[in-house]
């Protein structure tokens, strides 16, 4: 899973690479960071013309009593999973308790399910997967509870109990859960405290601030992946969304434009997807409640149809939910909840939302379609259409 | 496969539905057809106050001698499947012909292959697909050869030989295959004699030219489906695209206007999507010949990647090739041949080509990824990206 090695880097691309090194200062006045080498703690300064910050996203930790305990992982690094990995193998862990049920936490429940072990996932919201609304998160928590894990929603971790240094037990405000082992998946946010320390602006979503060409307010400083933010298209707001397909392309707009060439990031629709067992999860543009949070009147629509035509072996159920304004029938998001073959679907209505086409655009499409692979409407134009009903019920 | 019966149509909606029937006469002047009884071969006239023509699409059929012999199969319809099916259940076929590499024909070789039969395919064309340019066909030719059918191109078929009423052999202008079985899959044209006899204008695509409410240049005339044609969107042009998807849609829109509502088919891009054994194959917008055709200067390119992240369990391979404009940079036509995951992302170009998107907007598209489904960069963005350092390699 390592792209490229140091090796790589110098050898092809005449980069140096340090590993086991860490910045410590940025000094933006002169141009310089201080640099420490952990193998001996030496430390010394290297000057910069062009800075690139790509520190990405710190796991969001709730500072409580016996976190450092053996038996408790985050899951955000190569390492931090191959750590995970060997627990599991040499200890005779029975109970497994994830915090959180964001993609990590479910990914890594089904995951302990898999290996055997009694799981048990804490959420605070309403369901799991709160990129999603409730009522299509509470498809994925069916989807958790159907492969046996124990589900408590609304429910708030609070610390841990131990024994000798090692995890006994998770702690809610509603019980207590035995545990052996503890994943945790409360998110990340953007790890910003050498730029801040710098004076390097951060934006409103807690992420450095970036103009589309990956500046900084700071000369010859630049930022991208996960700890710079993104202009959401469909809200005009900056956002920060911790994903690959955002990291990568920031990485690239800023390579070439630090290497005297130009680009420029487009922006993000919040497309997102994942698989949790059987279950194909996607997402794209806004919520309800960031609606709501703009105060744009809309209308949502679930329509619940096949993944293939009915006669087809497999044909599998898909919900697709349709977030639209009212007046003008533009499509806002779009979240989508089904078997084999659903989640990829969510690629057409995130094209929608880069162009602003409302229902009757997107029910308009002239989509593939093959028994095998889709009824003869796709899913994506059917709840277009149905949702077109909903927004104009004289028609 | 029959998705409503005439009892359901008179009992849940009450449409008199007349099967065994046939219309041989459509008189425009006094508003009224003649039908024909096939029991007992009555006719009488019937009176129309709105006339909706669905004739659909008839086979392309060669004249030859022995076109009747037994053996000789179309499938065009429900029955003439079940016929194949039960000839193919009593007579120990052994050696079967199929004439014609399109969606029908290739469908037949694979499911006859799965039978047990030795198949050979006769194609007049240069490789398999047309429907494709023959660069993205020649993947579909290679799968074909792969799970076993001897494939004959660029040969013409030229007849039958035929024993005791019986087929024996096909003919081509190559050489003589042994046929105990033979399936045709030549195309289909649109069935307008009824219409045309009536006066009925066709279009240049040989289909009954309709306006976008579906009505044809006769008042109180309307039609749809396969025996209809519809406004290319990429060339502005009148096509004939016999598909489900559009004969749906077509029956729709003229359904609510003879209802008394309003409207509109849209019209198509040109999509469409096969599945060839673990082959999935779709287009859409114009292949190349066709923008030769209408002059316009063009750049081509050919991705190959994969289907899924690198080092996910069956990523394997998908190659999208895209027809772009020089000047310009719009897309103007799209290919996938690929793997399991592969046809379906067609749909995102679809969706660009009825926006006129470039081919730096596609790149630029916030797509969907997560490891079982696609690498960071999804396929379709990742071919725009190499197509674009095409159209501006001094970029």
């Amino acid at each position: 899973m390592i792209v490229r090695t140091p090796r790589v880097f110098r050898e092809k691309q005449n980069i140096e690479t340090y590993v086991s090194h860490e910045v410590r200062e940025i000094d933006i006045e002169r141009q310089r960071i201080r640099v420490q080498r952990k193998e001996d703690g030496k430390t010394w300064w290297e000057p910069y013309d062009h800075l690139m910050i790509a520190t990405g996203s710190v796991p969001i930790r709730i500072p409580v009593q016996g976190s450092d305990s053996e038996g408790i992982f985050g899951v955000n690094t190569y390492e931090s999973g191959i750590k995970l990995n060997r627990f599991l193998d040499d200890a005779s862990a029975k109970n497994a308790v994830v915090i959180g049920g964001g993609y990590i936490g479910l990914e890594m429940a089904e995951n302990l399910i898999k290996r055997g072990l009694s799981v048990s996932l804490v959420e605070l919201n309403k369901e799991v997967m709160s990129t999603l609304d409730p009522d299509m998160g509470k498809l994925v928590s069916d989807a958790l509870i159907e492969i046996g894990v124990k589900l408590f929603r609304e429910e708030r971790f609070e610390g841990f109990e131990t024994d000798n240094g090692r995890v006994r037990a998770v702690v809610t405000d509603k019980r207590t859960l035995p545990a052996d082992v503890v994943v945790l998946g409360m998110g990340v946010r953007p790890n910003t405290e050498l730029a801040q320390k710098a004076g390097i602006p951060i934006g409103p979503s807690k992420g450095i601030r970036v103009n589309p060409l990956l500046q900084t307010d700071v000369e010859n400083v630049w930022a991208g992946g996960d700890c710079a933010e993104s202009i959401h298209l469909v809200s005009g707001k900056p956002v920060h969304i911790p994903l690959g397909t955002v990291a990568n392309k920031h990485g690239r707009v800023a390579g070439i434009n630090i290497g005297g060439g130009y680009a420029t990031f487009p922006g993000v629709v919040g497309t997102a997807m994942s698989k949790i067992c059987a279950v194909e999860v996607a997402r794209t543009g806004l919520g309800e409640k960031e609606v709501q949070r703009i105060g744009l009147h809309y209308i949502t629509s679930v329509t619940r149809t096949r993944t293939r035509a009915g006669y087809y072996p497999n044909a599998d159920s898909i919900s697709v939910k349709l977030i639209a304004e009212k007046n003008t029938g533009r499509l806002l998001g779009a979240q989508i909840v089904g078997r084999e073959g659903a989640a990829k679907r969510i690629d057409i209505l995130a094209t929608a939302l880069h162009r602003r086409m409302n229902l009757q655009e997107i029910m308009d499409l002239d989509l593939s379609y093959a028994p095998p692979y889709s009824p003869v409407w796709d899913p994506v134009a059917l709840a277009a259409r149905v949702a077109l009903k909903k927004l104009q019920p004289d028609t």
